[in-house]
Protein backbone atom coordinates (compact mmCIF):
# COMPACT_ATOMS: atom_id res chain seq x y z
CA UNK A 1 0.00 0.00 0.00
CA UNK A 2 1.29 3.20 -0.59
CA UNK A 3 2.64 5.08 2.41
CA UNK A 4 0.43 8.02 1.54
CA UNK A 5 -2.53 5.78 2.63
CA UNK A 6 -0.89 5.37 5.97
CA UNK A 7 -3.61 6.85 8.65
CA UNK A 8 -2.78 6.52 12.18
CA UNK A 9 -5.40 4.94 14.63
CA UNK A 10 -4.80 6.86 18.40
CA UNK A 11 -4.49 3.53 19.97
CA UNK A 12 -1.42 3.00 18.81
CA UNK A 13 -0.27 5.36 21.20
CA UNK A 14 -2.36 4.77 23.81
CA UNK A 15 -0.84 7.26 26.37
CA UNK A 16 -1.05 10.37 23.94
CA UNK A 17 -3.66 12.56 23.78
CA UNK A 18 -5.20 13.76 20.51
CA UNK A 19 -3.10 16.58 20.13
CA UNK A 20 -0.19 14.49 20.91
CA UNK A 21 -0.73 12.09 18.17
CA UNK A 22 -1.80 14.34 15.82
CA UNK A 23 1.72 16.44 16.08
CA UNK A 24 3.31 13.21 16.28
CA UNK A 25 1.60 13.06 12.77
CA UNK A 26 2.26 16.04 11.32
CA UNK A 27 5.80 15.46 12.02
CA UNK A 28 6.11 12.41 9.77
CA UNK A 29 4.28 13.49 6.55
CA UNK A 30 1.31 11.15 7.94
CA UNK A 31 -2.01 13.01 6.42
CA UNK A 32 -4.71 10.62 8.04
CA UNK A 33 -5.92 9.94 11.93
CA UNK A 34 -8.08 7.28 13.37
CA UNK A 35 -9.31 8.71 16.54
CA UNK A 36 -11.13 7.11 19.38
CA UNK A 37 -13.90 8.89 20.78
CA UNK A 38 -12.31 8.54 24.36
CA UNK A 39 -9.71 10.80 23.04
CA UNK A 40 -12.08 13.03 21.86
CA UNK A 41 -14.00 13.40 24.43
CA UNK A 42 -11.28 14.26 26.81
CA UNK A 43 -10.26 17.18 24.95
CA UNK A 44 -14.10 17.57 23.71
CA UNK A 45 -15.13 17.84 20.32
CA UNK A 46 -14.75 20.98 19.25
CA UNK A 47 -11.02 21.52 20.03
CA UNK A 48 -11.15 18.18 18.55
CA UNK A 49 -11.85 19.54 15.20
CA UNK A 50 -9.47 22.56 15.73
CA UNK A 51 -6.52 20.12 16.88
CA UNK A 52 -7.13 17.90 13.61
CA UNK A 53 -7.49 20.60 10.99
CA UNK A 54 -4.38 22.49 12.19
CA UNK A 55 -2.53 19.52 11.86
CA UNK A 56 -3.65 18.69 8.21
CA UNK A 57 -5.11 15.44 8.85
CA UNK A 58 -8.08 13.94 7.45
CA UNK A 59 -10.15 11.66 9.30
CA UNK A 60 -10.22 8.09 8.22
CA UNK A 61 -12.69 6.79 10.59
CA UNK A 62 -13.85 7.36 14.01
CA UNK A 63 -13.77 4.50 17.08
CA UNK A 64 -16.30 3.64 17.68
CA UNK A 65 -20.09 3.30 18.44
CA UNK A 66 -22.29 -0.03 18.88
CA UNK A 67 -22.59 -1.82 22.14
CA UNK A 68 -25.96 -2.33 21.83
CA UNK A 69 -26.56 -5.02 24.10
CA UNK A 70 -25.70 -2.57 26.89
CA UNK A 71 -29.08 -0.97 27.66
CA UNK A 72 -32.35 -1.82 26.63
CA UNK A 73 -32.35 0.58 23.45
CA UNK A 74 -29.66 -0.44 21.36
CA UNK A 75 -27.62 1.58 23.32
CA UNK A 76 -29.45 4.23 21.14
CA UNK A 77 -28.30 7.73 22.69
CA UNK A 78 -24.45 7.11 23.09
CA UNK A 79 -24.63 5.67 19.44
CA UNK A 80 -26.51 8.74 18.32
CA UNK A 81 -23.77 11.07 19.94
CA UNK A 82 -20.98 8.91 18.15
CA UNK A 83 -22.64 9.64 14.46
CA UNK A 84 -22.94 13.46 15.22
CA UNK A 85 -19.00 13.46 16.69
CA UNK A 86 -17.91 11.58 13.13
CA UNK A 87 -20.16 13.96 11.49
CA UNK A 88 -18.14 16.68 12.81
CA UNK A 89 -15.36 15.33 12.32
CA UNK A 90 -15.57 14.86 8.88
CA UNK A 91 -15.04 11.20 9.33
CA UNK A 92 -14.71 8.71 6.14
CA UNK A 93 -16.65 6.11 8.43
CA UNK A 94 -18.00 5.26 12.20
CA UNK A 95 -16.94 1.91 13.45
CA UNK A 96 -18.70 -0.23 14.65
CA UNK A 97 -18.29 -3.02 17.65
CA UNK A 98 -21.67 -4.68 18.24
CA UNK A 99 -21.37 -5.83 21.63
CA UNK A 100 -21.37 -8.86 23.13
CA UNK A 101 -24.20 -11.13 23.60
CA UNK A 102 -27.42 -10.18 25.28
CA UNK A 103 -27.64 -10.77 29.11
CA UNK A 104 -29.10 -13.70 30.47
CA UNK A 105 -29.67 -15.33 26.71
CA UNK A 106 -27.65 -17.89 25.70
CA UNK A 107 -29.35 -17.89 21.75
CA UNK A 108 -26.62 -16.05 19.93
CA UNK A 109 -29.23 -15.88 17.30
CA UNK A 110 -31.18 -13.33 19.53
CA UNK A 111 -28.07 -11.14 19.84
CA UNK A 112 -27.70 -11.24 16.17
CA UNK A 113 -31.77 -9.93 15.89
CA UNK A 114 -31.09 -6.93 18.16
CA UNK A 115 -27.86 -6.04 17.12
CA UNK A 116 -29.53 -5.82 13.44
CA UNK A 117 -31.90 -3.74 14.65
CA UNK A 118 -29.73 -1.53 16.21
CA UNK A 119 -27.85 -1.08 13.72
CA UNK A 120 -30.33 -0.12 11.19
CA UNK A 121 -31.56 2.49 13.51
CA UNK A 122 -28.31 4.13 13.29
CA UNK A 123 -28.26 4.02 10.22
CA UNK A 124 -31.14 5.83 9.54
CA UNK A 125 -29.78 8.70 11.26
CA UNK A 126 -26.75 8.59 10.48
CA UNK A 127 -27.00 8.89 6.72
CA UNK A 128 -29.48 12.56 7.49
CA UNK A 129 -25.68 13.08 8.58
CA UNK A 130 -23.70 11.50 5.65
CA UNK A 131 -22.15 9.35 7.98
CA UNK A 132 -21.06 5.83 6.72
CA UNK A 133 -21.52 3.07 9.58
CA UNK A 134 -18.72 0.62 9.08
CA UNK A 135 -19.33 -2.46 11.27
CA UNK A 136 -16.56 -4.62 12.06
CA UNK A 137 -16.57 -8.35 12.85
CA UNK A 138 -14.54 -8.83 15.54
CA UNK A 139 -12.26 -12.05 16.60
CA UNK A 140 -14.53 -15.07 17.15
CA UNK A 141 -12.76 -14.78 21.18
CA UNK A 142 -15.04 -11.60 21.47
CA UNK A 143 -18.00 -13.25 20.67
CA UNK A 144 -19.43 -13.29 24.07
CA UNK A 145 -18.62 -9.83 25.51
CA UNK A 146 -17.48 -7.60 23.02
CA UNK A 147 -18.95 -8.63 19.56
CA UNK A 148 -21.29 -11.36 18.77
CA UNK A 149 -20.74 -10.49 15.39
CA UNK A 150 -17.55 -12.57 14.26
CA UNK A 151 -17.34 -13.39 10.88
CA UNK A 152 -16.96 -11.46 7.56
CA UNK A 153 -19.40 -13.74 5.35
CA UNK A 154 -22.15 -12.81 8.92
CA UNK A 155 -20.83 -8.81 8.91
CA UNK A 156 -21.33 -8.75 4.80
CA UNK A 157 -24.41 -10.36 5.06
CA UNK A 158 -25.95 -8.18 8.03
CA UNK A 159 -24.46 -5.06 5.71
CA UNK A 160 -26.33 -6.56 2.65
CA UNK A 161 -29.79 -6.79 4.35
CA UNK A 162 -29.69 -3.22 5.58
CA UNK A 163 -28.28 -2.30 2.35
CA UNK A 164 -27.32 1.74 1.95
CA UNK A 165 -25.33 3.34 4.67
CA UNK A 166 -23.35 0.52 5.98
CA UNK A 167 -20.45 -1.29 5.07
CA UNK A 168 -17.40 -3.02 6.43
CA UNK A 169 -14.50 -2.39 8.51
CA UNK A 170 -12.16 -4.86 7.93
CA UNK A 171 -9.07 -5.22 10.28
CA UNK A 172 -6.60 -8.09 9.86
CA UNK A 173 -6.27 -9.23 13.25
CA UNK A 174 -9.58 -10.24 13.24
CA UNK A 175 -10.59 -12.14 10.11
CA UNK A 176 -6.68 -13.40 9.28
CA UNK A 177 -7.92 -16.98 10.38
CA UNK A 178 -10.92 -17.30 8.15
CA UNK A 179 -10.48 -20.06 5.77
CA UNK A 180 -12.93 -17.88 3.55
CA UNK A 181 -11.25 -14.78 4.24
CA UNK A 182 -9.88 -13.69 0.40
CA UNK A 183 -13.59 -14.99 -1.20
CA UNK A 184 -15.18 -12.98 1.37
CA UNK A 185 -13.41 -9.39 0.49
CA UNK A 186 -13.98 -10.14 -3.29
CA UNK A 187 -17.63 -10.26 -2.44
CA UNK A 188 -17.19 -7.20 -0.21
CA UNK A 189 -15.92 -5.82 -2.93
CA UNK A 190 -18.38 -6.61 -5.54
CA UNK A 191 -21.04 -5.44 -3.30
CA UNK A 192 -19.44 -2.53 -2.78
CA UNK A 193 -19.03 -2.61 0.88
CA UNK A 194 -15.61 -2.06 2.40
CA UNK A 195 -15.73 1.34 4.09
CA UNK A 196 -12.27 0.91 6.07
CA UNK A 197 -9.08 -1.44 6.23
CA UNK A 198 -7.17 -1.70 9.63
CA UNK A 199 -3.66 -3.78 10.10
CA UNK A 200 -1.80 -5.05 12.82
CA UNK A 201 -0.60 -8.26 13.31
CA UNK A 202 -1.54 -12.10 15.55
CA UNK A 203 1.99 -12.85 17.62
CA UNK A 204 2.40 -16.70 18.45
CA UNK A 205 2.25 -17.18 21.08
CA UNK A 206 -0.31 -14.69 22.45
CA UNK A 207 0.00 -13.60 25.91
CA UNK A 208 -3.07 -11.35 26.40
CA UNK A 209 -6.29 -11.29 24.45
CA UNK A 210 -6.97 -7.44 24.30
CA UNK A 211 -3.66 -6.01 24.43
CA UNK A 212 -0.93 -7.86 22.88
CA UNK A 213 -1.14 -7.28 19.01
CA UNK A 214 1.79 -6.68 17.01
CA UNK A 215 2.85 -4.22 14.56
CA UNK A 216 2.90 -6.07 11.08
CA UNK A 217 5.53 -8.37 10.49
CA UNK A 218 5.99 -9.79 13.69
CA UNK A 219 3.75 -11.95 13.39
CA UNK A 220 2.00 -14.68 11.18
CA UNK A 221 -0.53 -12.31 9.07
CA UNK A 222 -0.39 -12.59 5.27
CA UNK A 223 -0.69 -9.32 5.27
CA UNK A 224 0.71 -8.44 1.77
CA UNK A 225 -1.85 -10.95 -0.04
CA UNK A 226 -4.58 -9.74 2.15
CA UNK A 227 -4.27 -6.13 1.26
CA UNK A 228 -3.52 -6.89 -2.40
CA UNK A 229 -6.60 -8.60 -1.84
CA UNK A 230 -8.71 -5.57 -0.61
CA UNK A 231 -6.79 -3.24 -3.23
CA UNK A 232 -8.38 -5.42 -5.97
CA UNK A 233 -11.34 -5.18 -4.26
CA UNK A 234 -11.56 -1.88 -5.35
CA UNK A 235 -11.25 -0.29 -1.74
CA UNK A 236 -8.42 2.90 -1.95
CA UNK A 237 -8.90 4.88 1.09
CA UNK A 238 -7.09 4.76 3.98
CA UNK A 239 -5.11 2.20 6.39
CA UNK A 240 -5.27 2.17 9.89
CA UNK A 241 -2.51 1.39 11.82
CA UNK A 242 -3.97 0.18 15.17
CA UNK A 243 -2.47 -1.95 17.46
CA UNK A 244 -3.28 -2.72 21.50
CA UNK A 245 0.28 -3.31 22.97
CA UNK A 246 1.34 -2.97 26.70
CA UNK A 247 4.75 -4.03 24.93
CA UNK A 248 4.94 -0.97 21.92
CA UNK A 249 2.67 1.40 24.40
CA UNK A 250 6.28 1.25 26.33
CA UNK A 251 8.42 2.81 23.17
CA UNK A 252 9.28 6.13 23.07
CA UNK A 253 6.53 7.00 20.71
CA UNK A 254 8.65 8.66 17.86
CA UNK A 255 10.41 5.47 17.58
CA UNK A 256 7.10 3.40 17.76
CA UNK A 257 6.21 5.96 14.87
CA UNK A 258 8.88 4.88 12.92
CA UNK A 259 8.20 1.50 13.38
CA UNK A 260 5.42 1.91 11.79
CA UNK A 261 6.03 3.63 9.11
CA UNK A 262 8.80 0.92 8.17
CA UNK A 263 6.65 -2.17 9.10
CA UNK A 264 3.90 -0.08 6.80
CA UNK A 265 6.32 0.26 3.99
CA UNK A 266 7.36 -3.13 3.66
CA UNK A 267 4.75 -5.14 4.79
CA UNK A 268 1.41 -3.92 4.24
CA UNK B 1 -28.52 -36.06 26.93
CA UNK B 2 -28.49 -39.23 29.08
CA UNK B 3 -26.38 -39.73 31.69
CA UNK B 4 -25.02 -42.98 30.36
CA UNK B 5 -23.96 -41.09 27.46
CA UNK B 6 -21.59 -39.31 30.15
CA UNK B 7 -17.79 -39.89 28.96
CA UNK B 8 -14.99 -38.39 30.92
CA UNK B 9 -11.93 -36.89 29.09
CA UNK B 10 -9.07 -37.59 31.02
CA UNK B 11 -7.47 -33.85 30.73
CA UNK B 12 -10.51 -33.07 32.81
CA UNK B 13 -8.75 -34.76 35.95
CA UNK B 14 -5.35 -33.84 34.76
CA UNK B 15 -3.43 -34.22 37.94
CA UNK B 16 -4.66 -37.96 38.21
CA UNK B 17 -2.88 -40.94 36.73
CA UNK B 18 -5.23 -43.38 33.75
CA UNK B 19 -5.63 -45.66 36.75
CA UNK B 20 -7.35 -43.00 38.98
CA UNK B 21 -9.47 -41.53 36.35
CA UNK B 22 -10.51 -45.40 35.61
CA UNK B 23 -11.32 -45.90 38.59
CA UNK B 24 -13.74 -42.61 39.94
CA UNK B 25 -15.32 -43.53 36.83
CA UNK B 26 -16.38 -46.91 38.32
CA UNK B 27 -16.95 -45.61 41.45
CA UNK B 28 -19.40 -43.20 39.80
CA UNK B 29 -20.85 -45.32 37.35
CA UNK B 30 -20.00 -43.71 34.30
CA UNK B 31 -19.10 -46.14 31.38
CA UNK B 32 -16.56 -44.56 29.02
CA UNK B 33 -13.23 -42.83 29.14
CA UNK B 34 -11.46 -40.31 26.61
CA UNK B 35 -7.92 -40.82 27.33
CA UNK B 36 -5.22 -38.37 26.25
CA UNK B 37 -1.99 -40.10 25.01
CA UNK B 38 0.52 -39.38 28.08
CA UNK B 39 -1.56 -40.68 30.40
CA UNK B 40 -1.68 -44.04 28.29
CA UNK B 41 2.31 -43.76 27.27
CA UNK B 42 2.92 -42.71 30.84
CA UNK B 43 1.68 -46.04 32.18
CA UNK B 44 2.41 -48.02 28.83
CA UNK B 45 -0.10 -49.31 26.30
CA UNK B 46 -0.52 -52.49 27.58
CA UNK B 47 -1.83 -51.72 31.35
CA UNK B 48 -3.75 -48.88 29.92
CA UNK B 49 -5.50 -51.63 27.93
CA UNK B 50 -6.19 -53.81 30.97
CA UNK B 51 -6.86 -50.56 33.11
CA UNK B 52 -9.66 -49.72 30.97
CA UNK B 53 -11.04 -53.12 30.66
CA UNK B 54 -11.10 -53.74 34.67
CA UNK B 55 -12.97 -50.68 35.49
CA UNK B 56 -15.54 -51.99 32.59
CA UNK B 57 -15.22 -48.82 30.84
CA UNK B 58 -15.48 -47.91 26.56
CA UNK B 59 -13.05 -45.60 25.28
CA UNK B 60 -15.41 -42.74 23.41
CA UNK B 61 -12.05 -41.54 21.48
CA UNK B 62 -7.86 -41.48 21.86
CA UNK B 63 -7.07 -37.50 22.24
CA UNK B 64 -5.38 -37.04 20.17
CA UNK B 65 -3.05 -37.44 16.67
CA UNK B 66 -2.29 -34.80 14.40
CA UNK B 67 0.07 -31.68 14.53
CA UNK B 68 0.94 -32.10 10.97
CA UNK B 69 3.45 -29.18 10.88
CA UNK B 70 5.34 -30.58 13.97
CA UNK B 71 7.58 -31.91 10.95
CA UNK B 72 8.53 -32.63 7.22
CA UNK B 73 6.84 -36.15 7.11
CA UNK B 74 3.31 -34.97 8.25
CA UNK B 75 4.53 -36.28 11.93
CA UNK B 76 3.97 -39.80 10.32
CA UNK B 77 5.71 -41.62 12.82
CA UNK B 78 3.56 -40.35 15.67
CA UNK B 79 0.43 -40.51 13.72
CA UNK B 80 0.89 -44.53 13.13
CA UNK B 81 1.67 -44.92 16.59
CA UNK B 82 -1.52 -43.16 17.95
CA UNK B 83 -3.76 -45.45 15.48
CA UNK B 84 -2.37 -48.53 16.69
CA UNK B 85 -2.75 -47.15 20.35
CA UNK B 86 -6.41 -45.95 19.47
CA UNK B 87 -6.84 -49.88 18.06
CA UNK B 88 -5.53 -51.45 20.79
CA UNK B 89 -7.26 -49.45 23.17
CA UNK B 90 -10.72 -49.90 21.07
CA UNK B 91 -11.59 -46.30 20.95
CA UNK B 92 -14.46 -45.28 18.94
CA UNK B 93 -12.14 -42.68 17.26
CA UNK B 94 -8.85 -41.24 17.47
CA UNK B 95 -9.24 -37.08 17.69
CA UNK B 96 -6.62 -35.18 15.05
CA UNK B 97 -5.81 -31.77 16.11
CA UNK B 98 -4.26 -30.84 12.85
CA UNK B 99 -1.13 -28.68 14.35
CA UNK B 100 -0.88 -24.96 13.38
CA UNK B 101 0.27 -23.05 10.15
CA UNK B 102 4.01 -24.30 8.41
CA UNK B 103 6.69 -22.87 9.72
CA UNK B 104 8.37 -19.50 7.72
CA UNK B 105 4.83 -19.17 5.34
CA UNK B 106 2.51 -17.18 6.12
CA UNK B 107 0.15 -18.91 3.24
CA UNK B 108 -2.36 -20.50 5.30
CA UNK B 109 -3.81 -22.41 2.09
CA UNK B 110 -0.55 -23.92 2.14
CA UNK B 111 -0.96 -25.46 5.76
CA UNK B 112 -4.18 -26.08 5.33
CA UNK B 113 -3.14 -28.36 1.41
CA UNK B 114 -0.45 -29.46 3.41
CA UNK B 115 -2.76 -30.55 6.87
CA UNK B 116 -5.18 -32.43 4.40
CA UNK B 117 -2.46 -34.82 2.41
CA UNK B 118 -1.54 -36.01 6.15
CA UNK B 119 -5.12 -36.88 7.00
CA UNK B 120 -5.62 -38.54 4.13
CA UNK B 121 -2.06 -40.17 5.14
CA UNK B 122 -3.56 -41.01 7.98
CA UNK B 123 -7.03 -42.22 7.00
CA UNK B 124 -5.26 -44.71 4.53
CA UNK B 125 -3.52 -46.58 7.76
CA UNK B 126 -6.13 -46.31 10.32
CA UNK B 127 -8.83 -47.91 8.14
CA UNK B 128 -6.69 -51.03 7.69
CA UNK B 129 -6.80 -50.92 11.37
CA UNK B 130 -10.25 -49.73 11.35
CA UNK B 131 -9.57 -46.74 13.52
CA UNK B 132 -11.95 -43.74 12.40
CA UNK B 133 -10.10 -40.46 11.66
CA UNK B 134 -12.26 -37.61 13.83
CA UNK B 135 -10.76 -34.12 13.29
CA UNK B 136 -11.63 -31.34 15.45
CA UNK B 137 -11.73 -27.91 14.11
CA UNK B 138 -10.49 -25.87 17.21
CA UNK B 139 -10.98 -21.96 17.97
CA UNK B 140 -9.46 -19.65 15.78
CA UNK B 141 -7.50 -18.10 18.50
CA UNK B 142 -5.12 -21.22 18.12
CA UNK B 143 -4.89 -20.80 14.49
CA UNK B 144 -1.56 -20.53 14.36
CA UNK B 145 0.11 -22.31 16.57
CA UNK B 146 -2.41 -25.17 17.25
CA UNK B 147 -4.97 -26.01 14.89
CA UNK B 148 -4.77 -24.30 11.18
CA UNK B 149 -8.11 -25.56 11.06
CA UNK B 150 -10.82 -23.59 12.68
CA UNK B 151 -14.09 -23.81 11.17
CA UNK B 152 -17.02 -26.85 11.25
CA UNK B 153 -17.31 -25.29 7.35
CA UNK B 154 -14.02 -25.97 6.45
CA UNK B 155 -13.37 -29.07 8.46
CA UNK B 156 -16.78 -30.73 7.31
CA UNK B 157 -15.03 -29.95 3.67
CA UNK B 158 -11.91 -31.39 4.20
CA UNK B 159 -13.65 -34.72 5.53
CA UNK B 160 -16.21 -34.89 2.77
CA UNK B 161 -13.10 -34.41 0.29
CA UNK B 162 -10.84 -37.31 1.78
CA UNK B 163 -14.39 -39.39 2.07
CA UNK B 164 -14.74 -42.66 4.42
CA UNK B 165 -12.73 -43.34 7.02
CA UNK B 166 -13.00 -39.77 8.56
CA UNK B 167 -15.16 -37.47 10.39
CA UNK B 168 -15.53 -34.95 13.25
CA UNK B 169 -15.14 -34.14 16.40
CA UNK B 170 -16.81 -31.35 17.65
CA UNK B 171 -16.31 -29.73 20.63
CA UNK B 172 -18.16 -26.73 22.05
CA UNK B 173 -15.98 -24.71 23.15
CA UNK B 174 -14.05 -24.44 19.77
CA UNK B 175 -17.42 -23.82 17.82
CA UNK B 176 -20.49 -22.61 19.71
CA UNK B 177 -19.50 -18.47 18.36
CA UNK B 178 -19.97 -19.73 14.80
CA UNK B 179 -23.25 -18.06 13.21
CA UNK B 180 -23.41 -20.98 10.96
CA UNK B 181 -23.29 -23.58 13.75
CA UNK B 182 -26.69 -25.53 13.86
CA UNK B 183 -27.11 -25.49 9.58
CA UNK B 184 -23.21 -26.93 10.11
CA UNK B 185 -24.46 -29.78 12.43
CA UNK B 186 -27.10 -30.71 10.39
CA UNK B 187 -25.36 -31.44 7.36
CA UNK B 188 -22.29 -32.84 9.62
CA UNK B 189 -25.19 -35.17 9.96
CA UNK B 190 -27.09 -35.70 6.37
CA UNK B 191 -23.02 -36.32 5.49
CA UNK B 192 -22.77 -38.61 8.26
CA UNK B 193 -19.78 -37.44 9.36
CA UNK B 194 -20.34 -36.69 13.46
CA UNK B 195 -17.89 -39.16 15.27
CA UNK B 196 -17.15 -37.34 18.74
CA UNK B 197 -18.75 -34.66 20.79
CA UNK B 198 -17.15 -32.77 23.44
CA UNK B 199 -18.43 -30.15 26.03
CA UNK B 200 -17.64 -27.97 28.17
CA UNK B 201 -17.98 -23.92 28.52
CA UNK B 202 -16.84 -21.06 27.77
CA UNK B 203 -16.27 -18.00 29.91
CA UNK B 204 -16.76 -14.60 30.33
CA UNK B 205 -14.45 -12.90 31.31
CA UNK B 206 -11.74 -16.06 29.84
CA UNK B 207 -8.60 -15.19 32.05
CA UNK B 208 -6.24 -17.91 29.64
CA UNK B 209 -6.29 -18.93 26.22
CA UNK B 210 -5.65 -22.31 27.16
CA UNK B 211 -6.44 -23.38 30.73
CA UNK B 212 -9.56 -21.30 31.59
CA UNK B 213 -12.59 -23.18 30.36
CA UNK B 214 -15.62 -23.97 32.32
CA UNK B 215 -17.68 -26.03 33.36
CA UNK B 216 -21.07 -27.15 31.87
CA UNK B 217 -23.23 -24.20 32.77
CA UNK B 218 -20.61 -21.87 34.29
CA UNK B 219 -20.29 -19.64 31.02
CA UNK B 220 -22.12 -18.50 28.07
CA UNK B 221 -22.60 -21.39 25.62
CA UNK B 222 -26.24 -22.37 24.97
CA UNK B 223 -25.15 -26.41 25.28
CA UNK B 224 -28.62 -27.51 25.78
CA UNK B 225 -29.24 -26.26 22.05
CA UNK B 226 -26.03 -27.59 21.22
CA UNK B 227 -26.70 -31.05 22.08
CA UNK B 228 -30.22 -31.55 20.82
CA UNK B 229 -28.77 -30.14 17.25
CA UNK B 230 -25.86 -33.18 17.51
CA UNK B 231 -28.92 -35.49 18.27
CA UNK B 232 -31.36 -34.25 16.12
CA UNK B 233 -28.34 -35.19 12.91
CA UNK B 234 -28.01 -38.92 14.86
CA UNK B 235 -25.44 -38.60 16.89
CA UNK B 236 -26.15 -41.28 19.35
CA UNK B 237 -22.68 -42.25 20.65
CA UNK B 238 -20.59 -40.54 23.83
CA UNK B 239 -20.74 -37.45 24.83
CA UNK B 240 -16.90 -36.28 26.39
CA UNK B 241 -16.24 -33.84 29.35
CA UNK B 242 -13.04 -32.17 28.62
CA UNK B 243 -12.35 -29.00 30.68
CA UNK B 244 -9.04 -27.37 30.63
CA UNK B 245 -8.55 -25.63 34.04
CA UNK B 246 -6.41 -24.16 36.58
CA UNK B 247 -8.98 -23.47 38.66
CA UNK B 248 -11.31 -27.12 38.14
CA UNK B 249 -8.29 -28.82 38.70
CA UNK B 250 -7.97 -27.44 42.31
CA UNK B 251 -10.70 -29.51 43.36
CA UNK B 252 -10.62 -32.42 45.60
CA UNK B 253 -11.56 -35.05 42.53
CA UNK B 254 -14.51 -36.35 44.00
CA UNK B 255 -15.83 -32.93 44.31
CA UNK B 256 -15.14 -32.61 40.67
CA UNK B 257 -16.74 -35.76 39.29
CA UNK B 258 -20.22 -34.74 41.19
CA UNK B 259 -20.13 -31.52 39.49
CA UNK B 260 -19.28 -33.13 36.50
CA UNK B 261 -22.64 -35.37 36.72
CA UNK B 262 -24.87 -32.87 38.15
CA UNK B 263 -23.99 -30.32 35.45
CA UNK B 264 -23.90 -32.65 32.47
CA UNK B 265 -27.23 -33.47 33.38
CA UNK B 266 -28.20 -30.18 33.52
CA UNK B 267 -26.81 -28.37 31.02
CA UNK B 268 -26.33 -30.88 28.07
Amino acid sequence: MDINKLSINTATFKHLNLKEVADLCSKNNITAIGPWRDKVEEIGLKEAVKIIKDAGLKVSGLCRGGFFSADSHHNMDDNQRAIEQAAELGADCLVIVSGGMLPNNKRLSDSHQYIQEGLALMVEYAKSLQVPIALEPLHPMYAADRCAVNSLEQALQICNEIGEGIGLAIDSYHVWWDPQLFKLIKKAGEDDKILAYHVCDWLTPTSDMLLDRGLMGEGVIDLEAISNEISNAGYNKYVEVEIFSNRLWQLPPQLLMQKVIDAFEKEV
